[in-house]
């Protein structure tokens, strides 16, 4: 099953669009491995998948610790999605796609600026081989995004100028992507991503909650999926909380 | 004492601007770690620093088997660098940066296409408190970087168009790092990277030998430090190997 529609199924088998982020601070590593697994097992009625970052994978090591909350999640029937944000050269790209494959994930997220001939088709190719998802960054969720993701840029061929972000959109389409992250606190990107992507790449938004995004904005727009971190792992109930956010996302995606 | 002048000072004493990159591929994982060590106690009076990246760190582990070798490169007194490319945003950014200066790593990498506020800053602040450095990408190796670092933008006050790269090469500037990088296989680059730079920001050049990149080139058009990975890691005598290539720049420096 590709990784697109295992998402999909998990969707509608959860009734939620709730991605969890179980991005945990760095305050308390020696108790970062029980307090995720607590997170995932009181949360995971409610969302249809889990995001994994460094947070976890620094301190407790991908073959340790981050290899048995992806068995839960797998128990659980949840996809897992490394966010790894790759944007390495070809022959470290694939590498980096193949361990986190390797140890359980279903899918990596990959940065397009580092482009395709020996930057991201390596692991593309090997996502492909293996079964697995890419999810692209089309617009990230901070301030200084603007920056990078929001500034102009000139079409080489036909010298027209054009935002950065629409020229990933384009990418994510042409690559095949199996998702595109746009940040829930650019709901006006959102939608001019989704006038291109449509229901080819779903749109996964990060950023609801503690970053200053709301749930309305981004899905009206076309978000399929909400990422939803430290919201739901700093709350003091995050069963009750994910609750909450899933119960709300439902309403609009109604 | 900072990581530029731990840098100058090691190349001084090893007489060579050999970054040693620890790259080894991933066919034989139960050996990664001896092998690793063998590599660098084998080359270690050749190269001035040791570049670590993913292919050893998502295997080994980051506090397991990657500080063994941190601590062997403190005790033959070469300075490391992490090569993560962060490239999230700023709370993520701080966390990864926290936990490779914790582990021993002397210096990390960063992509400046994440920006400034809520991007980079964190990384920055806290290289700053822990007396680390930060070295920018400016343009990479592979053959698509000419689709981002490459491709031509818009100032966004000016109304200007200009490379990528030149503008990461001002951020390199403005934001006070401590290195650029500026790929081998791209001489031409690194003349017009380091009009820019000057002796302010030291340019780091990976891609020498097996993705193509020369000693000469890059060296006579302003690289400081030669980044050498898989053509000493995957020779018959890594020592013999390294004393070439460093021989080699040491020609071109004078």
């Amino acid at each position: 099953m590709s990784f697109r529609l295992k998402m999909n199924r998990s969707a509608k088998k959860t009734d939620s669009n709730i991605v969890l982020a179980l991005d945990l601070p760095s305050d308390q590593p020696q108790s970062l491995l029980s307090r995720s697994i607590r997170i995932l097992e009181e949360a995971h009625s409610y969302v249809c998948g889990v995001k994994i970052n460094r947070q976890l994978v620094l301190p407790l090591g991908l073959f340790n610790g981050v290899q048995k909350i992806l068995s839960i999640a797998q128990d659980l029937e949840l996809p897992t999605i490394m966010d790894c944000k790759i944007n390495d050269v070809g022959h470290t790209n694939r590498t980096i796609a193949e361990y986190y494959y390797k140890a359980g994930f279903d899918a990596v997220t990959a940065n397009p600026f580092v482009g395709w001939e020996q930057g991201l088709q390596p692991v593309f190719e090997v996502a492909k081989q293996m079964r697995r998802g890419v999810i692209l960054l089309v617009y990230m969720s901070h301030k200084a995004a603007e920056e990078g993701y929001g500034q102009t840029i000139q079409n080489p061929k036909t010298e027209q100028l054009s935002p950065q972000y629409l020229t990933f959109a384009e990418k994510a389409l042409s690559w095949n992507a199996d998702g595109a992250v746009v940040g829930a606190t650019y709901p006006e990107k959102i939608k001019e991503v989704y006038r291109i992507l449509g229901e080819n790449v779903p749109i996964y938004s990060p950023g609801v909650g503690v970053q200053g995004g709301g749930v309305e904005a981004p899905i009206k727009a076309g978000a399929r999926y909400l990422i939803v971190g430290r919201t739901i792992t700093l709350s003091e109930n995050p069963a009750e909380t994910v609750k909450r956010v899933r119960d709300a996302a439902k309403r609009c995606l109604k």
